[in-house]
């Protein structure tokens, strides 16, 4: 089977992480990478790591060209995939989203925390929420994936086995986020300048991320009861990885919790529980598709400590997308996803 | 007025701070720089910015030229000041202890956390914990200056006013704190090298950290009833800088946080609270002697969240030190400290 | 005597170093800092490691206001000061220009390579350029002065002993200078994300950077006969600090390398010759306004080495500025300069 | 085909560099790796990047085990294969050293710059110096194969076309390198330490690099006279990457530089000639076998610039090592290296 793979939107950081690795995926075959400002432009021009092994040129955004792929990926600033995912799934087009236009059921929530008028909200009941780990079901037989945030995969995968078992009390949870540069993406802006961002560190969004309610609502699908979250995103200086700290209050103390998250877990090719004591590291996973888990109650207290690792732009974005890709066309799960993160 | 001072250990990352204010102390002169391993060479030979400030050489540490000092500051490993302070007092020298021998008053705590026998436990009552913007009148009469560790200041700091005002639950204290690479110090471990430490975030010493004690002592002295204290350290890929992410349950839903927090700081020269809905850079007090710190309530829920930057080898360490020495010695509290961040 | 100063263009990195200086310098009160865009905001609003230090708002430029100050730094991109600078002079006031609108005396080369017709030709032969170590007594008298760049002030630094001397073949240089990521200044633009320089080494400008023509100049002023000069700048991943590495084929080899730079910078506050053997290192002279140099002969054949740090904001624009202003005032030359690097 | 494969001195960086390719080479079997130190350890306990794709335990070197190998790679410090690489060739074993102890044909010279006695000078003419590019069939044949240093790689490949077409003067090359830190291995130094090392840039090893002497000797085999050269490394604060700038001065004015190295390169999998007018980034080859190149002419003067980069522990050495074996037995060059960089 080769699947013929279009790109909306490539000249981000998660459009040259998704050329990555769909250049070196055997079943793919990227056949469109659009850009409108950069239209005529060789890819490889504007991503040199990419000579060699990508010899397309960016075009200018067409649906009918997009129509002749098998998925079409959207690595695209929020609002722009839900003008054209109506006509593209019409045309029989798989979509991955991997912008926020589809990750939330509420549109009166979504246009609150992005600030548009959602323009096809018929569409998101359909949308499959492609957190795999989760929802791997659904997302084989979906037509229109909505590949989870950055912070959102992390956090998720870090909380669910607790709310699962029903061993901490909903209220009570803390996201303390960290993340590397490029989860701002690439746009000019001072803010993101590395004069600016280097050798400092800060909190950000403290008034409310847009995170927040994707992560609410996937943890409230698998809650008892309603979640309350303090959501926390700070800025690392370094480009790539993202660290959560996650604190909740136990009420079950007898719970083993190394042996929960190992059995949650269990078989699962990209999320990995570290053994008892080991904290990981962003640049264990940076560069691969994994997210590294550890469990821990500090002096045998009442809070219950989660630490999860991933590369925002791999498995929190462009590797995670490809997951989904791979469970939407029937492959094995782990194809072209086979990196491993280079140390140091 | 001409205060002779001593360093012993200075070859390290606080004694090389503390000659960078001592050196250009309008009322200090440094005569004496200890440290086994280097003596003979000048100390400008090792740290080369202090060519031209300083023309000394490295001593091996000496309690005779060392008596012949108005103040000795000890910038040491654990377990190395206990073994001189005594002899040091008795010559009429006072002695600013900036490692953690003489911080924690419960000898059984020190020894349990620190893994040594305390070398002269009848001075731990007297020794004065120098958290200037708490404790002034009594670091104003010390002998002996037992000053905080890097972590304890922007978590007290931080949470005092919430505590001070009885508005949170004390036992639902969470500290987030992420520090810069310096605050390990200079030492030749694998663990510490660029190649290990460069482009990661990862939290460490989960199964907990000495500064542990240390804050939970700090803060019971101001708390109405005993703390509980989550503190997760983290290491950021930077050289200097604490950012503390801090987390209570907040009791009192009406208190106006933000003046809480400018009342219980006004007038002080080195902590300054932020206008509402700016969250602190480190990098805004990197190399001066100051602590940002700001206070949010997210989405007026009912966790209080206030967020604290310093640099860790300045309001953390050697900055403090010198701050506590103004005092000692009755100068203006601001001598020698008037520092302003290098931006960017 | 207190010098009243006005800084146009202060919301770039030359700026808000300039403002560093200038806060604690004793002499100097900064009375207007004009910024069109960020007219009514408060400087440490935008900067706020200066907060407690400066209680000015930007204002819009306004010459008339400008016109009270005794002196006035232009902190603007090239192509601002030469349209204010008559009206200025006129008023009696003095100006330091950190641009590049004033350096080069022949206007040909700077339309050339400015890619701008010059507003006014006829103040390039007064201005003085302010390499103070070279031209200290031109600096003394001048009203205006064309305040060096970066990278010309250590390549400069680092050629003229050998120049001077007559000990290398004039035609031979090559300047292979490195550069931290500030040296291009708080711009929105992509290519100085994090993002894109963070881990990450280039060279740049390889069709010829802007500051050849300046370096050429300077060095023609000394050399016996016209200098020929490969100048290859590079942007290394840290934020401030310029390292030139200088080569030149040595037509004397029984010259004593090392005295005739200690020799040459003898008494000098800020150029600082290091022992044999030692390769200075840029965060020793961090935030400082010292430039450190090292002169070697490798494997004793025929090419000169030279090194040079400085760090680019200080004694490559901002600190500079400021000795400058020193000598334009009669002041000691080292006032309100006396700052140690902070190492690490 | 399978190749059995023994590492010796996994624990450091070329090591793990070295799993990271061999553990998903499709042809590969890495049966032993060794390290005295941590013998019993997971080697995925020391390197979790390899979680899930390496299970094997660190085994105290044994030349048995050794011996059951097809291959053996040395990625251990200098002088350790040497004492090794007798029995093992005995045995039939084909051994890649990445140390330098094969490297230099003349034992004087490798005696004086390693400052060791060689224990087996009489493997030094058989030893193939594995610059695959240059070397090529020599390497398919060779039973002992010396992988060039990191330096001597980017520096080789980017003066050899000038000097095979005999357009430069050979006594008049430059080598201006600069190295991220990971190049000094993984040892507890000081002077490796993040806060040592981090924001700041360095010249080292002014008085000669042990580089040096295997850079001439490989110049010299294609140089119709005897290059004298002046090399001089640099640290950047950055952990991977190689960039080389390289200056010769022009003898041949009229030769189109841009067509000869595309012609020297042409066919090559792993050697790349960017467009004219593009200065390589090291960020473009992190991680990934490849070297990109430029080739200019400032000014049109007479001095020749090539700028030069790679990963260093990739083409510079765990890379070139896998690329040598593919060699040695006859399998596709590139097999198991289709590695993209990673971009940002």
């Amino acid at each position: 089977m080769e699947i013929k793979a279009g790109i909306v939107g490539a000249t981000g950081y998660t459009g040259v992480e998704l050329l990555r690795f769909l250049a070196l995926h055997p079943q793919v075959r990227v056949e469109v990478v659009t850009s409108r400002a950069e239209a005529g432009l060789p890819v490889a021009g504007l991503f040199p790591n990419l000579r060699k092994y990508v010899d397309l040129a960016f075009t200018a955004p067409d649906v009918k060209a997009l129509s002749a792929c098998d998925v079409v990926f959207f690595a695209t600033p929020n609002g722009t995939a839900m003008t054209l995912v109506p006509a593209l799934l019409e045309a029989g087009v798989k979509v991955i989203d991997l912008s926020a236009d589809f990750r939330i059921k509420d549109v009166k929530v979504w246009e609150q925390w992005y600030k548009m008028t959602h323009a096809c909200p018929q569409l998101l009941e359909e949308a499959v929420y492609g957190l795999c780990e989760i929802n791997r079901d659904a997302v084989r037989g979906a037509r229109l994936l909505a590949n989870p945030g950055c912070y959102p995969t992390s956090v998720q995968l870090g909380f669910m086995p607790l709310l699962k078992a029903g061993v901490i009390d909903p209220t009570s949870l803390i996201a303390d986020c960290k993340s590397g540069t490029s989860g701002a993406g690439r746009k000019a802006e001072l803010g993101l300048l590395h004069g600016e961002v280097g050798e400092s560190f800060k909190a950000y969004a403290i008034g409310g991320h847009r995170h927040l309610p994707e992560i609410k609502q996937g943890l409230n699908t698998i809650s008892a009861s309603p979640v309350e979250l303090t959501f926390l995103p700070h800025l690392v200086p370094m480009i790539r990885g993202i660290h959560a700290s996650l604190y909740a209050r136990l009420t079950d103390k007898h719970v083993d919790l190394q042996a929960l998250y190992e059995d949650f877990y269990r078989g699962e090719p990209f999320v990995d529980v570290l053994p008892p004591g080991v904290a990981p590291e962003t640049r264990w996973v940076r560069g691969s598709n994994h997210c590294q888990l550890a469990v821990c109650r500090p002096q045998q207290g009442d809070t219950v400590v989660v630490l999860a690792v991933e590369d925002n732009l791999v498995k929190g974005a462009a590797g995670q997308a490809v997951q989904n890709m791979n469970l939407m066309f029937s492959l094995p799960e782990t194809t072209g996803l086979n990196v491993i993160a280079a140390l140091p």
